[in-house]
């Protein structure tokens, strides 16, 4: 396992290995910086310019952080790095015999090494009609979305109740009761109620109703179940309604159908499912039913030594339990590429990965948070604690200066002024099913009258 | 002139008179601003929720700034104002008769002064086939598609350059020599000079060429002889190739024609013609060529005392010479708004507005502006004087506390360290005319070919 054959070696020491990493984020990103001082030639291709700090997209979305607050271009954060240069291109695909990606401009790469690490995106279970009226969240591109849609319904419901005295209610409903759910529906519950307070007149943004659905017995079901309990309890002191072991069988213009009935929905999150990228098929190599590559202890899946799949892209076991799809585990694995390289230039035997695990957090809310802390001490935290820590952590794990700077400033003024600095709606006007809901006008059971003007 | 009608009066003075200020710019948030303490109910309508601070856009299009930095939402900024409500909605007619605006969403809003704040839009002179070709600067959206035009450019020269070995030529075409197109060609320049410098492996980003056409005599037209030369001395350093004297007959996909030759062209950037929002045609009152109201005063039309036009959209003479359309007179106007309607509530003769001319200033590049100051003393700056005194004006007009801190944060942060903190690539991936460009192959002259990989 994981043994390279002695042909393949031979080939490779007779000039610098190519290695081609796809996929800039936290596995991608860490394996280049890892190979900086190996005799290595480094290509990291990815579609976009950037590398997204992901575990923060939640508050561009809340318009809490600007987009460039959490996203740098790739090729600036490895511009010192010599033996790197970075490509901004899609791999469409892979051939594993001839070593080389082919890409959408066209060209072919070839590889000596072939790093996959372009992580997972949203599913909606065979329900891709689902996706425009319910985004959801992995991208710049999806948080500006969610901010737009968000931001629009309070602005939409202020022009109805203003010009006709009444307005639609306004529910927002996510749909998935994992951390993504969590702090989407906690974020969506802080805004109405603590930082658009003195915005309207006519529409009481307090009143928005969130709800939180999940097909599980539990919200947060891969942490502890005290720690779902303790979230649980959170949200709904922030008015979060949370609905476990509730099937959804219907997304809508304006609804969404679960537990067998019809909720209005003004904006309709999706934080539910999530499958592995497609780069994992052109592999050909073994998936499981999430489409991520079964890979060994030395990241390779079975009988590709010169590939190496890593993060959210990978199935990896480890005791029994398989390795989590969060970025811990990418960036350890990452790291952990130059190991397996160096090994192989020093024609040793490559060492196994092993995921330490630190721990785990989600924010639920304005200063609560649960985190399941695993080193340097065990202890389940919740409340003020654990969003310290949650805030300590991810400031911490920020990469570049600036970004750590600005994303402090911007959350001292947040949480001390009660104001969000990115309140932007830009693009388009329109949300899905609203129009219809206006026109059906104020008899329909639900709706919200005008409220006196302050 | 300015006279009201004594049937108008009585009207308004048997209850709080309804003020309907159409657009949140600087003069529409100013009238807003200098109504909060009379006895009047104020509407602000604007079909954007957010206020932009359109000096900086630049910085936006050129990555230095975020979008939140220099935009806020309008509801925001009047948030603790009681007599003031914002709908975001679009004013798509006017009933001077009956006295109330049409929405966009169908419903209507009945005033008894209506102040017009629109502003100005790009003219591309007819050819509105052009716009999709060469975008300008006047929102947010035009900001961010400038931001990925420019950074698509370095990216798929460097994709070229690395897969094929070689690389269309990179000019951006800046037309239009005014404060805009100067502060974007001064801007791209430094951008490829002095802020990419290590980021690429395959192109130099520093033999970029930026050429600003303007079909003029001089640039910046609007500045005295002297700042005009040495502006064009300042883009000459920077290595900006200025062709003043230099029609425009035509603009494509990766070209443009002027002076009778056609020029390769990566990005074609429009700063060449403003005209009035389409509002003032509502009115049915006389307008100039561009489009803008004619306006005594009392920034009345002829015949609608009720009704005021400021900022861009106003035409108003003033010693022979046309008030500039540029951010001062519109804050001025909006501030008078106050003064007039103070008056009318006392019963008395409306006070005549006059423009006071504090000086008008360009940015030309890092450390270089040139700034024609009328007030309190009267001087030409150019070089560093000029930038530190456009600097210290505009951190000091920005809107919020917020944003002034965050855009001097980003300033001292790009100027000190050499890089850029917005630069995002979102969206689209395509340019105009790249793909025919990269097709027609390296035969064609004016290519570039890649350099050695550093």
């Amino acid at each position: 396992m994981g043994e390279l054959t002695s042909a393949f070696q031979v080939e490779i020491q007779s000039r610098r290995p190519r290695v081609v990493i796809v996929g800039g984020g936290f596995g991608g990103l860490h394996a280049a910086k890892a190979l900086a001082r190996l005799p290595v030639d480094v290509t990291v291709v990815d579609r976009r310019n950037h590398h997204t700090f992901q575990p923060l997209l939640y508050q561009v979305a809340l318009a809490v952080l600007s987009p460039a607050d959490i996203a740098q271009p790739i090729r600036t954060i490895l511009r010192h790095q010599a033996n790197t240069q970075v490509l901004m291109d899609e791999v469409v695909g892979i051939n594993v015999e001839t070593r080389q990606v082919s890409l959408a401009s066209g060209a072919t790469l070839p590889y000596d090494y072939l790093v996959l690490a372009t992580g997972a995106t949203h599913s909606y279970f065979g329900r891709d009609d689902w996706a425009p009226l319910a985004p959801g969240l992995k991208s710049i591109e999806d948080a500006t979305e969610i901010r737009r849609r968000v931001l629009l319904a309070f602005e939409l419901a202020e022009r109805q109740a203003l010009e006709h005295g009444w307005h639609p209610p306004l529910n927002f409903v996510v749909i998935g009761g994992g951390p993504t759910g969590v702090e989407l529906a906690g974020a969506i519950s802080d805004i109405a109620k603590l930082y658009m307070r003195h915005d309207f007149r006519h529409i009481d943004p307090s009143k928005a109703r969130v709800l939180l659905l999940d097909a599980g017995p539990r919200i947060l079901a891969a942490y502890p179940p005290d720690l779902s309990a303790r979230a649980e309890t959170t949200l709904a002191r922030l008015g979060v309604e949370v609905h476990t072991a509730t099937h959804v069988t219907g997304v809508g213009p304006g609804w969404v159908e679960a537990g067998g009935k019809r909720i209005d929905s003004v904006v309709t999150l999706w934080a539910a499912g999530v499958q592995a990228s497609p780069l994992g098929k052109l592999l050909g190599a073994p998936l499981d039913r999430r489409g991520c590559v079964l890979v060994d202890d030395r990241l390779n899946p079975p009988g590709l030594p010169e590939v190496f799949v890593l993060g959210d892209l990978a199935h990896l076991d480890q005791d029994g339990r398989q390795v989590p799809g969060v970025a811990q585990p990418a960036m350890q694995m990452g790291d952990h590429i130059a190991k397996l390289l160096a090994a192989d230039l020093a024609g040793q035997r490559r060492p196994a990965f092993r995921y330490f695990d630190k721990g785990d957090m989600a924010t639920i809310g304005r200063m609560a948070a649960v985190a399941k802390v695993e080193w340097p001490f065990k202890a389940h935290l919740s409340g003020l604690p654990a969003w310290l820590t949650w805030i300590s952590v991810h400031i911490f794990f920020l990469i570049g200066f600036r970004n750590r700077l600005s994303v402090f400033a911007a959350w001292v003024w947040t949480y001390f002024t009660f104001t969000r600095g990115a309140r932007l709606i830009t693009g388009d006007q329109r949300l899905p099913g609203w129009q219809d809901r206006v026109n059906a006008g104020p008899a329909e059971e639900g709706n919200a009258k005008a409220v006196e003007m302050k």
